[in-house]
């Protein structure tokens, strides 16, 4: 009786681990996000349990007590459970309370890491994220409340990536900007990244918006710094 | 002729991905790094050429112009060479001068995300890289240049992650404190990720050299945060 918290990476099977393919294959019940993809539930066992518990865009669909709830009932009669989260488990994943109450019940767990947008998303996009002249550092956020986010520091890291910002585009460019970055700060978005459809924008703080008017972005990894601005 | 530009990922074959695997199983040759486990280069095709090219601990075995050399030789004479990274390709993994050399001559290149220590060793080792209370924002940087690398800033930082910092340790933990962090912040240092010899120690600015003395710590990830904290 083993939950294994498994990244689904981005995309479809190709970027998922050899790991969680082969778990996959293997699992009696599994919990997913919104963002998994349908080809990689197709690769579970027919009669796998398949249980979408997904969180999107702010909305809670299934909330957090059910889930945890779903979680110990289904580890007490399956040998393998897996509790399946886009990209990478523990980046933004909120598993805390997930691992917290199977701890409660003694059940035995495993995180397999995924492959991250983070990192993913800049990489297909060809924005290589560390770069000796402009990139010796990249600090990673969530831009869903950019009012708690402490932009002082923010504002001079060479590199920042940010998921979960495309709601708050605007405020998150206006922070900067307050903070002394240039109007002219490079910037580039990356909407479903490793998927067939993935696009990219390249612009500057002041005039990203305008580029992607009337655009819906999410599910996008937006970068911010001057290694967008080889292209 | 396509070169593809490959992340290991850490430790074996579970953290490749399946794309990673399968363009590994096709390949004709393997341009490898010294990190890369020996396990996965087996998948390769028995005709495969390997060829090492491994930089390690800042001693360069092979220098980058013969790397860039042996690239386009291979381009032009096999349609599947693999540049084959630890972890992920972009992260810290000079692929600039490789990646230009070969758009000189017009060879394509893809690029495939891997695993990288950056997010999984964290995982590995039970530590969420991010954390509603603790850790809204982490920071990514090399180690191998402490003398470089803004302080001020980033020692405001929820969380650090540091590659290439084994060799620098004392002079880190003297930086962060010398620019405000408290002698008992929360330091981890994660060597061999995701292998049968993974090690974890725990401690604070102050005592992780004396926890950590005559030990040969690389490879390893330092974690610097209050999110080391809970064990």
């Amino acid at each position: 009786m083993t939950v294994y918290f498994i990244g689904a990476g981005i995309g479809g099977i190709d970027y998922l681990t050899v790991k969680g393919h082969r778990l996959i294959t293997q699992a009696q019940v599994i919990l997913y996000d919104a963002l998994v993809d349908s080809t990689i539930l197709k690769i579970a066992p027919e009669k796998c349990l398949k249980i979408s518990v997904g969180k999107r865009g702010g909305k809670v669909s299934t909330p957090q007590t059910s889930i945890n709830q779903l979680l110990v009932h289904y580890a007490q009669q399956y040998n393998i459970v897996i509790r399946l989260k886009s990209g990478d488990p523990a980046i933004f994943g909120r598993i805390n309370p997930e691992l917290a109450v199977l701890k409660t019940v003694n059940t035995s767990v495993e995180l397999v890491p995924g492959i991250s947008s983070v990192l993913a998303a800049p990489l297909l996009a060809g924005i290589p994220l560390t770069e000796k002249e402009n990139s010796q550092n990249f600090t990673v956020i969530s831009g869903h409340n950019p009012d708690s986010i402490d932009w002082a520091t923010l504002s001079k890291v060479d590199t920042l990536i940010i998921l979960m910002g495309a709601r708050n585009l605007d405020k998150i460019c206006q922070f900067l900007i307050k903070n002394g970055r240039s109007k002219n700060f490079p910037i580039a978005i990356i909407k479903n990244a490793g998927r067939e459809n993935q696009q990219v924008w390249y612009g500057t703080l002041n005039n990203i918006m305008a580029q992607t008017a009337n655009i819906f972005l999410s599910p996008c990894v937006i970068v911010i710094g001057n290694i967008c601005n080889n292209f």
